[in-house]
């Protein structure tokens, strides 16, 4: 089995060659992966049938989350399509000036060069990540979930095969084919040959990666998100907003697992929210307060609830006695992700904006707008929630770098 | 002494309200940071003169770098001044759109948050990272070599003071007294209160750094810089350039440390460039081609000389058959700082900025540009050669990430 640092090497010789593939060439390829992934439908699916028979005794969702089907392929295809269709953020300048020197300097967008995916027993992350690296110019070296390499195999040979019938170096797409811990801990410390890796899964996942890594690490993901209702707001919006980030998916970072209220309106506003919870069968878990508004209908909170990412139908309340106050408990508990404010006070609206450290802050909208398609990238590779680099929904341009181009006419520094 | 940790929970707690001031506010707290240093001068002299005097025994260039004078704390002083002057990054807005949602969306720029600086014993150091991350709304711990502990303290001492006198929280700027190995590591895992670590100092202590940190670390300095002489190209640019770049100063990371040059004009323009580079008595070191052109004046190169970074009035020559040869071996061996190529050839200008892998490539211009002041960004923290969140010089905006700020009326995802 081929050794991850020759992987490595491998991918970086291909990202020399991918950083100077033109735009054009670049979304024809896509586009024949799309239609290599369709022509190949039969045997994609064979190899997936060999990892599911492997995995017949894992969890329903895990199963699920492993399994292709022909839609699942040709949904796949099109997402490799409309990859091809977002704009190349390679070559674009985002800066350009003259210097006192005369030298005209630009800041040019140039690929990363190597990127590390490390995820989960999910084939669908394998073509999207893929596409996306290849799109930004980069090379792409996937480690996904050992349950999941055959399948891993047979679509990075479909999009290799492309590749190499093109004359583009097919190491420019890899999979490690060694899904031991001990080959995972060696990929995340290729500082030699990985210019950042970035996991994309579970918190646990994620949260390994960083510990173990000494690559540079983008971290994305965990959204212990809130929202606070503040004294004056719509009653209304505030449970229409509640109801939509808590239940459109409650499983993702971007769903709200907090909801604060201002003590003056939450008499009147609790009893109206949890009934708009209701048929969603929500959990809810409150503090005393609470608990004397809402009655049997709530469950103690205790203090993990406020840290807690639920990722599920539970919602735990707590009154605020004022704005301060949600702003501290939120800046004590958030993990920097989404947090909003229900208000019509205009002064409140900007001390939220201002006064809360996440990567999106929103005033009168749901969280779960923090995504990359909703944002208008047009792809998202994941949410990160670190300070460095990229904050926010990730779309081709966080995949990206800059390299200052300079013009002169033979000047030297005085 | 307090602990790393404490420093850290104290610099959050500052950093939490530094972001909120406002432009004029730090300008004049800078300005007034300047005057008391000015006024402070002999208790600040008295301090190093106790570091100077435990540090009798060491190297000269050591002793200077730690010598404080009337002169240096004026000139620390009127660093002070010219970063107010300079233009506030935060609350400057990159982008802002509205979403199909009708979502007003904002790419806001705003503080790191805590930012970690570790220098060797360069009290200058500690008053210009103080003012660039309290201009850039960051609080600071700074732990510079245990040779300038006492000087650091007094100066940070004159700094806290200025802050706590304007209802400031002094611990936006902090000191590590303890200056211990296990300390200094502690402090590199800190990355509960650290958002990140920037390291300035030798290449040694930069590696160290990047070794053992588990906050995220940007990286800077080492610069194997090169500059190639193409067939077509004037050979007079070239010697300018050539000298400028390796004898104006020769230890810094911009400094050239290699020279390519194409066969075809080597013999012609060798012994010009020898010449000129003569009188500053830079050492020559060439492979087997340009020592029979240049004779006993050049010693032989060894395969070490490629990848060295000298620091020093010396200079290793390599002949090239080709282009393509000179950017192989710059892609090889440079370290991705600065990279020039000395043509007329407009193709070859073109593919020297397109495929050299660097934070800055120049077309007849000198190396030595690579300078956040010569960039004209006011200032500089370092220049970073990686490649995530800044690459090259990094002036205050490097000291910043984003956050996305969004307005809505009531927006739900469907």
């Amino acid at each position: 089995m081929t050794t991850v640092v020759e992987l490595g090497k491998r991918a970086q010789k291909a990202a020399s060659q991918l950083g100077q593939l033109g735009t054009v060439q670049k979304n024809k390829l896509l586009e024949a992966m799309a239609q290599a992934l369709i022509e190949k439908t039969t045997v994609i699916l064979e190899a997936n049938q060999s990892d599911l028979a492997a995995a017949s005794e894992l969890p329903r969702n895990f199963v699920d989350r492993l399994t292709l089907t022909k839609d699942r392929i040709e949904a796949a295809a099109a997402g490799l399509r409309q990859v091809a269709q977002l704009q190349d953020p390679i070559g674009q300048v985002d800066k350009a000036w003259v210097n006192a020197a005369g030298l005209r300097i630009a800041k040019r967008r140039v690929p990363l060069g190597v990127i590390g995916i490390i995820y989960e027993a999910r084939p669908n992350v394998t073509v999207d990540a893929a596409a996306l690296c290849f799109k930004s110019g980069n090379a792409v070296i996937l480690r996904g979930g050992k349950e999941a390499l055959q399948s891993n195999l047979q679509l990075a040979a479909v999009l290799r095969g492309v590749l190499a019938a093109n004359d583009v170096n097919a190491d420019a797409i890899q999979i490690i084919e060694d899904t031991s811990h001990e080959t995972a801990a060696r990929f995340m410390e290729l500082t030699e040959y990985l210019d950042v890796l970035i996991p994309r899964g579970s918190a646990r996942l994620i949260h390994a990666v960083v510990n173990q890594a000494k690559v540079p690490v983008i971290e994305t993901g965990a959204g212990n998100c809130h929202v606070y209702v503040d004294r004056n707001s719509d009653k209304k919006m505030a449970a229409d907003i509640i109801v939509n980030a808590k239940c459109q998916r409650p499983a993702v970072c971007n769903a709200i697992e907090k909801l604060l209220i201002h003590q003056d309106v939450a008499a009147e506003y609790l009893p109206y929210i949890a009934a708009k919870l209701a048929p969603y069968h929500v959990e809810l878990r409150g503090d005393d307060t609470t608990q004397k508004i809402l009655g049997t209908v709530v469950k103690p909170a205790t203090v993990e609830d406020w840290s807690t990412e639920y990722n599920d139908y539970i919602l735990a309340i707590k009154v605020v006695a004022s704005f301060e106050e949600a702003v501290a408990h939120i800046n004590k508990y958030n993990t920097k992700h989404s947090e909003t404010i229900i208000t019509n006070d205009y002064q409140r609206s900007q001390q939220f904006l201002d006064q809360i450290d996440a990567a999106a802050v929103y005033v009168n909208a749901s969280t779960r707008f923090t995504d990359g398609f909703e944002y208008g990238f047009g792809a998202e590779i994941g949410i990160s929630t670190q300070k460095l680099h990229a904050r926010g929904p990730m779309g081709l341009e966080e995949l990206t770098t800059t390299k200052y181009v300079v013009r002169g006419q033979g000047q030297i520094r005085k």
